[in-house]
This record gives C-alpha cells, structure tokens and sequence, in this order.
C-alpha cells in the first residue's frame, strides 16, 4: 500500500516528492537502527555492570558480601534493562530487514505495535532509572533524618561500578526518549490532515 | 492555513470530511481539555498531601517531627507537581480560549512547543513519583541487608497521607502520558505523507 504521489500534481513534482520522501525514509531508518543499536549495547552494559557487581568486606571475623539483590530498585533496574536490552535486539533485526526490503512503514497496525512498545520501554526504563538513582543516592550520602547511614564508604569500589551501571542506564533512557518521538512521528504522520476519514474513526 | 479538502473531489465528499474532521477536532480538544483540568487538580492535591504533612512523635522526653523535608524524594515530588499543576493551568486557558475561537492547531511551532512541554512534563512526573515511590518502599518496607529501618511503624499517619500523595502522583503521571500521546497525534498528523516537501525539511 502506497501513498506516494497521491493528491500531487503529474509528472515532475510528483517524482521530485517521491525521491525527497525516500531519503528522508532512509535517514529515519538510518537513525532508529542506530538508536535501537546504542541502546541494545547500553542496556546490556547497564545490566551487566549492575548485576555482576559484588564486594566482599572483612570485618574482624565477620564476611559481609554487597550485590545487587541488597536493593530491590537495583533488580529493577537490571531487569528493565534486560528487557529493554532483548526488545532492542529484536527491533534492530526488524529494522535492518525492512531497509534490506526497501518496504516503508505505512502499515498503521505495525505502527501502532511499534509505538505502544516504544512508548512502554520508555516509560519503564525511565521509571527504573529513577528508582535505582534514588537508591543508590541514599546509598551514597544516607539520610541522616531516618538513620539510614551511608553504605559507598564501605564499599566504594562495589558503588562505583553501580554509579557506572546507572550512567548507562540514563543513556538508555534518553535514547528510548528520542526513539519514542521517532516512532510516535512514524504512526502519527499516516493520520495527515488529508484523511479527515481516518482521523474521525482514531 | 488550511488543508480542508486538499485532494479531495469536490463537492458532497469534501463537505463531508470538512464536517467528521471539525467533530474529531472537537472531541481531541475536549479530552485534552478534561485531562489537563485533571492533572491540574491532582498534581495540586499531591502536592498539598505531600507538602503539608507532618507528625509529632513523642519518645520519653524526646520530641520527634516527621515532614516531607525529611526526604530529597519527596521534595522533589511536591515541585514536580507544583510544576505540573501550574504548566497545566497555563494549558487549560489556552484550551478554553482556542475553544471558544473555534480555531484548529495547524500551526506547527506552537504544536511542537506543547510537545516538547508536554514531553519534559511527562518525563519530569514520572521520575518524580518513580523515585518518591523508592524512598517511600525503603520508609515502609526497610532495607535490612543495608541496616535501613521502617520508619513507617512509627509514623504510621504521616506514611499514610504521603501514601494518598503518591497514589495521586501516579494518576497525574497516567495522565501525562495520555496527554502526551495526544499531543504527539496533533504535532505529527501535520507532517502527513501528502506533504513530502515538509518531511524531507524536518
């Protein structure tokens, strides 16, 4: 299904609109491969430096061991990234074939899938982000009014390589956020003003 | 500017998709109009929940006060919403007065200025109450592998009303991304496939 040249006047403008709309098609398509990309590597980066994160401390006779299961907002974090790391993946390999095919998105269903899923990695890496900052904020510097002491002067080396997981995670997060533009761009733009029909049954 | 009609046959059928787009504009303007309105209250009730709650405890002789200021988190969540409830009144004039004009947004700064709004507001709100709901968790639940203690048995009131605050952060947060999905639609729509020129400017 095609809309190219639809309502365009014959001949030479018609083509001229259709070669403008097939490089900006293939520059989107260049960006989100490159977006899904960045993110797939970072999040697994994220979960990877959070979840193998360990630190043991001897306290005269006593073993303590910090992980990452100490904190529930850092499985969280880990999870969502995985998620988001997987979800990823599978959209690189979608996009690489679509641009292989040379097919353009105009199939609204698919559109919709893409963007609602977009819209949910966002929203959950964002969440998880938050969540595990926080933690890991009062992990850093306490909270002197509850009598929740600080934890990263025992165990710097454990909090640093988490400090480095949640860099990463925030990475994730505004590439998700620019990607969630992209893909709310790719489905709105088939409900052009053109098509009053279509907008009426939205 | 107006793009009624724009590669339609004339007569009957333009009339036709002139009059579903009027009443698919007036359905979006009235939906976006009740959740700004919604927003706007329940972000100035969290606010106010959160804001104004505090408990005196009396342990011995020990004079012991609870207040959001106790946690960064919460402080951050009562000026997300203020932000939010103040961004969202701003919004509901403008709804009511372009309502009242009876005009269509076919201006695209202006729809790229609310989705950026719109967007930030989102993002701002969800990370708010992600990590308000964090701190709250570790305030019931504690975190014994960290030595954090409940606090929330002692201050059971207090917990409760901060408790009702975030429910509310939440609803406004649902609210936003709603909101935000909407706007997207009345930005995106504008860069319809008929206008190749425009997209392969954008």
């Amino acid at each position: 299904m095609s809309y190219l040249g639809v309502g365009v006047s014959p001949g030479n403008v018609a083509v001229h609109h259709g070669s403008d709309l097939k490089v900006f098609e293939r520059r989107v398509r260049l960006g989100e491969l490159i977006l899904r990309c960045v993110i797939c590597v970072l999040a697994l980066v994220s979960a990877v430096l959070v979840g193998t994160d360990t630190q043991v401390k001897r306290i005269f006779s006593i073993e303590k061991k910090a992980q990452f299961t100490d904190m529930k907002a850092l499985v969280f974090l880990v999870v969502a990234n995985g998620i988001a790391a997987a979800y990823s993946g599978v959209h690189v390999l979608r996009c690489i074939v679509s641009m292989v095919r040379g097919s353009v998105l105009f199939n609204k269903p698919l559109a919709w899938a893409i963007f609602s899923g977009d819209q949910m990695m966002t929203y959950l890496c964002l969440a998880a982000t938050a969540s595990a900052t926080q933690g890991s904020l009062f992990a850093k510097l306490g909270e002197p009014a509850l009598q929740w002491m600080k934890i990263c002067n025992m165990y710097g080396k454990f909090c640093n390589q988490i400090g480095e997981g949640i860099a990463s995670a925030v990475l994730v997060s505004l590439s998700m956020v620019i990607l969630s533009a992209i893909s709310a761009f790719c489905l709105f733009r088939l409900y052009g003003e053109n098509k009053a029909k279509n907008n009426a049954r939205w």
